[in-house]
């Protein structure tokens, strides 16, 4: 096979297996090819990812090395996506009763949650995830979206009891929303013990629901690897919730005034972009 | 820009936006090349899909002209997935009370909805779809996947009135596994009249959950450009629909002896591979 078919396939490889270790014979004979014609292809791949700034192809020297590619945008790409995202949130169309806001086009948009995927992969790309959580409905989108960059599973913890998912692990927790103690509850075979959990949800208003996530994985004895949101409402105060990311910040929602006022959250801050500038 | 760097780029860019026309100025432009390069760029990307049996470069002639990419997988993907996928799921530990079926692993397995969603999306890549509908919960996952390969929005009917989502439409349906009507709703802003509406869901019992997100498509004034389902229960005889597709038909469900069979199901055969023989 010619150097320009193999980039081509090899391309569409790596990109459809995140963080996946694939060995350098792997290629040698999917190709029949020289380990050395192999090793230019990747150095090629490398170099076109990274001056692009939207991805990493990571070389593992030795034996039972190999390479693998990892899902990873610079921070021109975070700044331009999230501040388009922001200004299309402050559409007042979108301002509910009760202050919510409406995001379920967002939220059901292939290349938006493409974006918004290899964003927060991008923050936990060198974190230690084995899985990531959300709660069921809205929640799920935003889960699969990073699942798939880190080519992990995904669990989605439920309100209510399923007859279709067998045995549970329930906690309560506070509904700021609602304003009453409310339960969810995971299927015990989801998640295997001491694995290392991102936790994701669409919307942060208190961070009750955040926290009783946290207790659920701790009911699992795994451990909370991240919490990340997509949209936090600022302007709520009584937070029970201390470390997390957000992708977008609602500032300010005036449902007599019909304004909503959004910008970047705190990810941009709390991410290292430097990865590339080494390089 | 060189060749190399140029196929890898592009290989890239056109599998994130799958059947979107990308003219070939476009691609002139961020290469900083001739059109005849790109054109010789574009034959070699269309050559090795072909060759893979992974996806289909299609070139649009003329003035407004350009290309897609479209994925879709040849018949020995398919059947030796579907094969695979068949007899995970004729795990006995999978059966729970009620002849459910546990299928949350795989619902969160990134491979698998991978797979799975260019499955479907190759069963209806030259299908009128603009809108891919699914019901909560688990459905969701499935839908967001076929919705990534067809790059079309997807939307999520909800079993109960949320806050969140503003004014909805609802109808009544016959829930099969609870033996009485439901309700099921989706907002009134989530899909724009006569959209052609893709169904899916991941499993079918009887049907009725089926049949009511075709009577919610046809109350959007909407047109049902499918149905989909992931599996369907194959020995409750009493169905309500008719024309379905099923990537796997489980046969047999006996609780009392730990026994489940599960087979490819129609999909198969429903299914048109021969784009690939032709060319």
């Amino acid at each position: 096979m010619k150097r320009s078919e193999r980039l081509v396939d090899m391309t569409k490889y790596l990109m459809e297996r995140p963080h996946t270790l694939i060995s350098l014979p792997f290629f040698a004979k999917r190709y029949d090819a020289a380990k050395s014609s192999i090793s230019e292809d990747l150095a090629i791949l490398k170099h076109t990812l990274a001056s692009n700034q939207d991805g990493i192809l990571e070389t593992v020297a030795g034996a039972s090395g190999g390479v693998h590619y990892i899902p990873y945008l610079g921070q021109k790409h975070a700044d331009k996506y999230l501040s388009d995202l922001a200004s299309r949130i402050e559409d007042p169309s979108r301002i509910l009763p009760g202050g919510f806001v409406y995001l379920s086009d967002v939220l059901g948009n292939s290349q938006d949650l493409r974006r918004i995927g290899e964003l927060i992969a991008t923050r936990y790309a060198y974190s230690d995830v084995d899985a990531v959580m959300t709660i069921e409905t809205k929640g799920i989108a935003l889960a699969q979206a990073v699942a798939r960059y880190l080519n992990v599973p995904f669990v989605t913890a439920r309100k209510r009891s399923k007859v279709t998912e067998g045995a549970t692990v329930s906690v309560n927790y506070i509904s700021s929303s609602l304003d009453r103690v409310s339960k969810m509850e995971l299927p015990t075979r989801a998640l295997p013990k001491g694995s290392n959990v991102l936790i994701v949800d669409d919307f942060m208003k208190g961070g009750g629901t955040l926290t009783g996530m946290e207790g659920l994985v701790k009911e699992f004895s795994c451990t909370v690897a991240g919490v990340c949101v997509l949209c936090e409402a600022d302007f709520d105060k009584q937070k029970l919730i201390d470390n997390y990311i957000s992708l977008i910040k609602i500032s300010k929602i005036d449902t007599q005034k019909r304004i909503i006022l959004a910008e970047p959250g705190n990810f941009l801050s709390e991410t290292d972009f430097s990865r590339f500038q080494n390089k």
